[in-house]
């Protein structure tokens, strides 16, 4: 019997691409769909390339009978996030695909995010989202808190070198290329075709980006002392896709190895041969991460290579891989959709 | 137990697009992938895409075992297609996605193709492709002709309205925009991302593109008469998708009317509220099609719009969905992939 | 001694590329840019592109002393535009850039925009300025409504046609793909690169186009009698450029030869040799148009396609030369800019 | 009287861009344009977008009678390029594109590009075409380097530091997004549309790109001692743009202030106010760099980031800059033109 989900926030892009996914898992059943500012519209309106599915209208969140869905993801901004999660019922487990519940520290959210978190019990109850890292929680979890889309393709760099003890802690820096769809549905001016295409731009340059926030945390967390790393993201011309260029000293074959080793048998994890580097466009539309690693013409320093599509592993296939855990089904149900290339 | 596939050409863009579609199809199974100029290469190193997927090595054609085989897509290039073909076994079915067994007339070949068939008794034995309209005789065929992708687009539009007698049969203008992957893997100047980003041209102008060829065939067989339609396609940049927009003479509620009781049953094309059009972003990296119809202000002339993705349902998706049919299997089966949007 | 010269909303597309052209134009020197509601910001905040120029801060309309200027234009919306101008010294000459003064007739203006005019009195003052056809005119003028940027592009084939009656003016269609920044700074989901990328579909598809009122009045007035023609814009994924595919019918080499006749001597409109068509590509950042014309396969129908920019020769640009002719300069004065390739 | 300039080479993209530039140039006058691959064609048919131009038709170079020119732009390809030039006559003064006279050190040549030096003397003779830190120099020159475009970029953020003594100069990190026409038109499958829009990827990396030799050589010079920097040039989906984000250890004040004070005069270089950095979108089609500094949460790291042109001031502004100042005009002539936005 399949499992009846919802999905809270459902006109957003990370919404539409859960329900993409869904349209052809295995065992999962979409009962509601929630989207409170277009609350009464069909999904064939607000989203018509999912049309030829036969889905619920969209209603507001209070419109939902909780007894009835086994799984509910909220795909919602930060901030409504917790106050949403905070008035659902208890017996519903929950994939937060926002920032919410990504940091277990109260100060550390009070500092990245500006204001009090609202839900604080919640904080320590919420289980952090990187699967490959985190399965076992994953599987026991109620809540399960979706990391950041960057904040992923940096950890599954970053984390089996720190871990391993291969590289410099004092000294990584990771220059990452986002696509435009990270930035979400907002209407702002710089998100304009006529002014994103054809260029790119840094932002929010010098440690300000919020997902350092977790980059600490976790790499903080591994090392057993304060690792911080510099992290300078850039919005780049294309739809989907995070590639994350870092800079590490260490060797280039322990590097090589170490990742090797971790990812040896993940199914959505693929290390490249030693001198090959990834492209956003060989993951596009998957779950997949290419990740390659080569050794720089200076003796000890590497380059490391991480490609992502944000939408997809990065936020709603994570989200979906998460959520086959917690309901028992197998890890990769829905989830093995090739990349679309070209 | 699955139906054993091998592909020729699989280092274009169609063969790529079949592998991805066969990635999640229940019953497909790849034995052998061909490609006599990259024969020894693997799939990983031709399309890092598909590294996830435990694909066999690219052999030459001639090194298929077809004995093993139930049946082979062919995705070479037109001529080059149809000298294969005469040489396999005509124990193996064979879905070919080239032009070269789409025109049952050996003389209309050559009018449109420039050369003698070399296959003209293959010629007649083959089955047009159009699914939605050629079902049973695809079902029975040992050789199916997939269409061209404008060709495919064109009629969705017009086949019905040339049925049913709704239109004026001497004044049909087929206005189309064609991404950039329905000319293939081929290095030419204008396909580079530097000459054909950032802008539009028209080609193949006055009545010269080979797809009238198959307009001619089919809309004069349905009419019983020559029917000879205007066809300008252009050149846009963006990889997936055909926007083909039609000018006829006739009754928009008829025409609306016509269109959505042939295609109320299929699942894979979707006739839009009177009124709308639909948009490729839509349909990109599916097997569906999204039809439109307006009534313009000028009494009597109707605009008709149709999009499809024509790496997807133009040419690979069409192909699987034909290849289920020749294969008893559920004709929608691997192909209810939801659009990648955005 | 230069022009002194005011823009009024200067914060927008139409705005910026003005001041783009105008900082290599030999004889014109901007005193004043408003926008009322970026006042008080620099030029450099508002279009870091400008910040090399030395330009006067952004003040409100009202804050500008017109005893120093020589010629406004007015880059604001319609509407807006009729209510500023209305209100301008009449020492000033205006060329307004907005729908404002397009329409002559207050009951098509009112048709087509839906409002009723504020300065009626001014819409007959007013010279239509599609330079090429009312030179005369322009020179003489104190007040050029500039031409849509669409009307602009489907004129220039069309006109010539009309006034040598070598088409039937029953039956004109015009087909076309508009870039991005013709639909302004605006902030729509529509207009987002996540949205807008990657693909295509028509908009106000049937004939209601505003851009139709343009052709309306003007093609009317040529041919003696009411002549309306079809016309489809598709919003298509580039910046800048539009492409006008025309369907109509009449002998090729006539159409050929009134369309060379009637741009000979004209500098920024260049008719290509006979069965050539011309691209976006290569009118993009200037003020040239490039005209193709072909026979169709079916004799007595003629395929015309136009290209142009369309904020430089559909707006900005043709708005320069028009001042140009107003203050007495040589028309081509800072509008010989080579197209920007690739 | 005009400067008579000729142009070999010229069915490139940095040859079509000093056409463009030279079309508006005030005393510049092209008199033969060679590119031996298309002689006897004109540059209509090679480059429409300069159609309007009345121009020489292609020759090849050995037809250019050189008594007639006052100096020679070589936009071929490097080993060519040293080729041909050793053979033009002395009289004439050369500005050239390719990489064959960067590099001063005929060991470095080897070792970058492969093969040995076949004008080896005229290697010492050229001057390093970086014209904000030669221009003295290259007044005197009758042979000028144009740089490598990432080597421009580069050194515009770096050279100022590393003379000011305010970085560490063992820990210099660059890594760049380079917009495709810094790939010339080479036909590549990965320069395809197909392939490379909407995605990004890493290239040259580990310290293998050849721009490399150019800055070994230049920041050793500056230094005194040896400096080799780290640097991995990224593939962008867009035409023309570089964006270099380079991270070093010092105080970001001091940087701010070395480039600052460099920079202070030079009438094409913008650095921005502190904590702002620069876009790709607004230097697009122009002889400007924007340069930003921001200082990062960790104490002591600063991120640089500077965006140019690649095709304008990184390859064909830059040389008519320098053609400029050997011919005794004004540095600026002709290169004024506005960025082109959007």
């Amino acid at each position: 019997m399949p499992h009846s989900i919802a999905i809270i926030g459902a006109s957003g892009y990370t919404g539409a691409e859960l329900i993409r996914i869904i349209a052809t898992h295995p065992s999962f059943e979409i009962k509601a769909l929630a989207a409170n500012s277009k609350a009464g519209q069909s999904m064939a309106q607000v989203f018509p390339h999912l049309r030829h599915l036969d889905l619920p209208d969209l209603v507001t969140w209070e419109q939902i009978d909780f007894d009835q869905i086994d799984l509910c993801f909220c795909a919602l901004p930060h901030k409504t996030s917790q106050e949403v999660i905070s008035k659902l019922p208890k017996s519903v487990k929950i994939v937060d695909l926002s920032a919410d519940f990504r940091l277990r520290d109260p100060e550390a959210y009070k500092k990245w995010y500006g204001n009090e978190h609202a839900a604080k019990e919640m904080q320590t109850e919420a289980v952090y989202g990187l699967t490959e890292f985190y399965r076992d929680d994953i599987k026991a979890a109620r809540l399960v808190a979706g990391t950041g889309c960057n904040a992923a393709t940096g950890q599954f760099l970053l984390r089996p070198l720190i871990a391993a003890g291969v590289i410099d802690l004092d000294d990584i820096i990771l220059d990452l290329a986002c696509g435009v769809s990270g930035a979400g549905r907002s209407l702002k001016e710089n998100l304009l075709h006529a002014e994103l295409s054809e260029g790119t731009q840094a932002y929010s340059v010098g440690g300000t980006h919020r997902h350092l926030g977790e980059f600490d945390q976790e790499f903080s967390a591994i090392a057993g002392r304060a690792v911080k790393i510099q992290f300078t993201p850039h919005l780049a011309p294309f739809n989907r896709g995070i590639l994350a260029t870092g800079y590490v000293k260490g060797d280039a074959e322990a590097i090589h190895a170490a990742l090797s080793k971790q990812y040896a048998s993940e199914p959505f994890i693929e290390v490249l041969p030693m001198g090959e580097t990834p492209s956003t466009h060989h993951v596009r539309g998957s779950n997949f991460v290419h990740i390659g690693v080569v050794a720089d013409r200076l003796p000890g320093k590497t380059i490391i290579v991480a490609a992502l599509d944000n939408l997809f592993k990065g936020s709603s296939g994570q989200a979906v891989q998460n959520a086959n855990l917690m309901l028992g089904e197998d890890e990769t149900a829905g989830l093995m959709l090739a990349p679309c290339f070209p």
